[in-house]
């Protein structure tokens, strides 16, 4: 396959599977593009919610016979499992595709040995490795055995979330507080603390600019113990409450829950990150300095420099006139 | 004059000025393209240290007769007065160059007028208004009348540059501390207060990885009252003191200091910082959480929210594993 064909393919199958982030769990959001001898992109496919078709399935169904002989780009290696449906590595001999090229391989092992079936059936199988984002919570949270947990936070650059006298709307502007609620219609839950339930009445709930809702709502989640006073937006709009972090991906982790968002306060952050829970972080950071405030973690995670939790740079970009830098554990 | 010529020869003039920042003050670093009919790019320039050269004089003494008819790229508008040097205004006239095209007006009232005098002597003149990097140090000064403040910081992502025990070697890694050597090799002094050059006992120098010295070296500046003791690195090397913020600028500009690094630490940041001396602002973000320890700034500089410094993001780039945002004052 020409290595051009081969990237455009690649790309048109993490567009797909982009596309269907946080309606997927438990399965992963995976794309599939299927391409011709001459090059020619003849389908896509991503995978659907839970109990429906995965990618390599919709994609063809749309081929049909056209699938014959192709070229099968996947995000993710395909599944030899059969769970609720059949497994994607037979749907793709069946249809005589000639070749699979995966950009992900796969870290279940209820699932994996895809690409060993499928060689063994005469398909040719390439594994073309590319970091493709929209899986990356998804690996994270089947290699722990719980949700992937993403803490996000919105503070100025010397790192506060609201003033000395507790003001804090708003710090970061109006792309950044736009992208948040884009990335929360991508997530299965978001998470907070008792404190910012009571403190700030959040809905937290993913809105257009408009105030109209995003199709996809998150799970809400309050951990802690007091108890969220009726009336309150949550109250109203509905949540789950666990007493702990432990509990909570425990409880979101056994109802399908891969890819939680952690939104505050203070002191859950701290809480998660101490116990080693927090798998990725987003900081938008705002170009403004108070000098004093809320911190962004209620107290130590780390008592001397050896000891800070470090991260890898993922993602460093302009939003408006603040700056999105993305993290993630490295190991 | 070809767009595509134009601005080969305009990112010329840039590097040419941008290779000798902080050998210059006070005059600033401005570069100088000639470019002849053809396009051909005939001779370079760049201001040479305080009584030398400026920049249209350097490139014009290297294109000699070449000169005649060409389009001359100054990144600063030609000045048009005699100090040290003779106006180059008129040094461009008599070298019978046809087209001047400038990046920046000279705000400085003493030299402005270039352009003028230029169009009257039968000089086509254009301004291409860009942002050129190298001079705006040397803007800031010369509105402001004192020298250009770049407070620089490292810090975690939480905006500690010390652990809670003190730690603090290191925050960031190896490429943003080079580059901040680098940097340094660029002003014409860094300034510490007391309380750095008491605990840290630093240097103060511009080195490269292996320990060796840059060829220019900034002044050494402390600000405060404390003496800094015989036999410390300052010591031995030399440094000046000034008792404020505000005594050190007006000496330092009166000496001739335009672009100047303040380093710390956090006392005297937050000084400069609420007496508004800060005009742009360096940071170096590690990976990095701590959740508590010393702060970037030694306490507050705004009440409340409404009441933050805010500036205006000028870069935001990956360094190794750290990221580097830098901002500038917008009024």
């Amino acid at each position: 396959m020409d290595a051009a064909v081969l990237a455009t393919a690649a790309s048109a199958a993490i567009l797909a599977g982009e596309s269907v982030r946080g309606r997927t769990s438990p399965n992963p959001p995976v794309g599939c593009a299927l391409v011709d001898a001459s090059g020619e992109l003849i389908a896509t496919g991503a995978t659907e919610p839970a109990g429906g078709a995965h990618a390599e399935a919709v994609a063809l169904r749309e081929a049909g016979e056209r699938a014959r002989g192709a070229t099968a780009v996947v995000t993710l290696e395909p599944c030899n499992h059969t769970g609720r449906t059949g497994p994607c590595s037979h749907a793709l001999v069946e249809a005589g595709v000639g070749e699979v090229v995966y950009l992900t391989a796969d870290p279940n092992p209820l699932a994996a040995g895809g690409a060993d079936f499928l060689r063994e059936h005469g398909v040719a199988v390439q594994h073309m490795p590319i970091r493709v984002g929209a899986l990356q919570p998804w690996l994270h949270a089947v290699r722990r055995g719980r949700p992937c947990v993403t803490w996000k936070f919105a503070a100025t650059l010397d790192g506060f979330t609201a003033a000395a006298d507790g003001t804090s709307q708003w710090i970061t502007g109006a792309e950044s507080r736009e992208l948040v609620h884009e990335d929360r219609a991508t997530r299965d839950a978001i998470i907070v603390g008792t404190g910012t339930a009571l403190a700030d009445d959040p809905s937290l709930t993913a809105r257009h600019p408009d105030g109209s809702l995003y199709a996809h709502q998150p799970r809400r989640v309050v951990v802690g113990s007091r108890a969220v006073p009726t009336g309150t937006n949550l109250d109203r709009l509905g949540y789950e409450q666990y007493a702990t972090p432990e509990e909570a991906l425990a409880a979101l982790w056994e109802s399908g829950a891969r890819d939680v968002l952690l939104e505050g306060g203070a002191g859950l952050a701290q809480s998660f990150l101490s116990a080693g829970l927090v798998d990725m972080v987003q900081a938008y950071l705002a170009p403004a300095l108070l000098g004093a405030g809320r911190g962004v973690l209620g107290g130590p995670v780390a008592a001397t420099l050896a000891e800070a939790h470090r991260f890898t740079r993922t993602l460093v970009r302009p939003v408006g006139d603040d700056v999105l830098i993305e993290l993630e554990r490295s190991d």
